[in-house]
């Protein structure tokens, strides 16, 4: 069966994934920008992007496992794009440009229908206006052997694990403070009582902790 | 002029420093102990509650830090004991038995008056009922060329860095939650923007992050 990993979810040392006041300039909110720098200085970042050069090492070895056997990926639609409520005209077709850095099916999760939309390179973007277990099992469909990536933002994570369908979250911490928005191990109760943490590794920059659930 | 330090603060990855409901035989509060555990695994630990054996390398390193070049500390009264309010029959000398881990004036912050304690080994309780201003200024007088260790609890060491007072901070992140309890990185406005990480590294236990306050 195919799992539902969460790679890189990067919080602030005060534990927020996201600053305040989300939009167009700032997806991540103020300050939020900050949270994901490191993963741009890696070697696997940098080829996302389509650049070369970057670092290797321990936070370059987190950044890649978040693409090796993924094949298909779920979002909520904050991380799709800023537009909330209707579509509109359609024309937004999220921040990544033509060719999107997913190659595979990515599941949008929202309340507002919308049809499908083809990009380049591999990646096409579904709009699930029926929920996270219906997305989980679309994108299982999607994914064939491999797992499938849960992305962000905070909330989308939140549902997922109150739900106990995450099967691997690797948080990245940053010594950075953000001192609002939304921190991510809010509002779960204590769903992650049920998680071992299995690595617990640090670069000069990032520590990382994967957490993975207990099976019994 | 001395320092003012705190090492080896430790928090749960969701933030806390301690659980609720705090107690006499909950002192760090539901959960709360859990935090501590890796200390009592070093060798620097078990020297400090008379053991020998236990862990060389990071952890250790870290905790050992908070006992080098230290003449003087300060504590919240709740990190003295358990008792709130007035200090009744004045029984009460602390958690740590007849010779008490720190062979230093020890400061505590109180609303309370209340006779100073000789112990035995060089502890000395004082109890500081002016403000932290005072007792950092008492315990820098004790110091002499020493250092000044700043104890718990959260809202102590929050108390302290909202006013600027606080010039090295380690803090220790171990990967377990208690869902609520006292964050540390709350109610600080964002007197932590005037610091600087100045290392970050990890055990597969423990990450251990150390702020520094920047000179201008």
């Amino acid at each position: 069966m195919p799992r539902l990993r969460v790679h890189s979810f990067t919080i602030s040392l005060d534990g927020y994934g996201a600053g305040p006041d989300q939009g167009v300039d700032t997806p991540l909110g103020a300050g939020g920008a900050r949270l994901h720098e490191w993963v741009f200085e890696t070697r696997t970042g940098r080829e996302m992007i389509g650049e070369t050069g970057g670092s290797e090492g321990v936070d370059d070895d987190f950044a890649a496992r978040g693409f090796r056997r993924i094949g298909a990926s779920i979002m909520g639609r904050n991380m799709f794009g800023p537009i909330r409520g209707d579509w509109g005209d359609e024309r937004w077709t999220g921040w990544w440009g033509d060719d999107p850095p997913y190659h595979h099916p990515v599941f949008v999760l929202t309340h507002h229908a919308r049809a499908s939309v083809e990009m380049a390179g591999g990646t096409t973007f579904h709009f699930v206006t029926d929920g996270i277990e219906s997305a989980l099992e679309r994108a299982r469909e999607a994914a064939g052997d491999d797992d499938i990536r849960l992305g962000g933002g905070v909330a989308t994570i939140q549902q997922y694990l109150r739900a106990g369908l995450v099967d691997e979250l690797h948080v990245a911490i940053v010594p950075t403070f953000l001192w609002s928005g939304e921190r991510l191990f809010d509002n779960i109760g204590d769903a992650l009582d049920a998680y071992d943490c299995v690595e617990l590794v640090s670069s000069p920059t990032v520590a990382h902790v994967r957490l993975a659930l207990l099976r019994h």
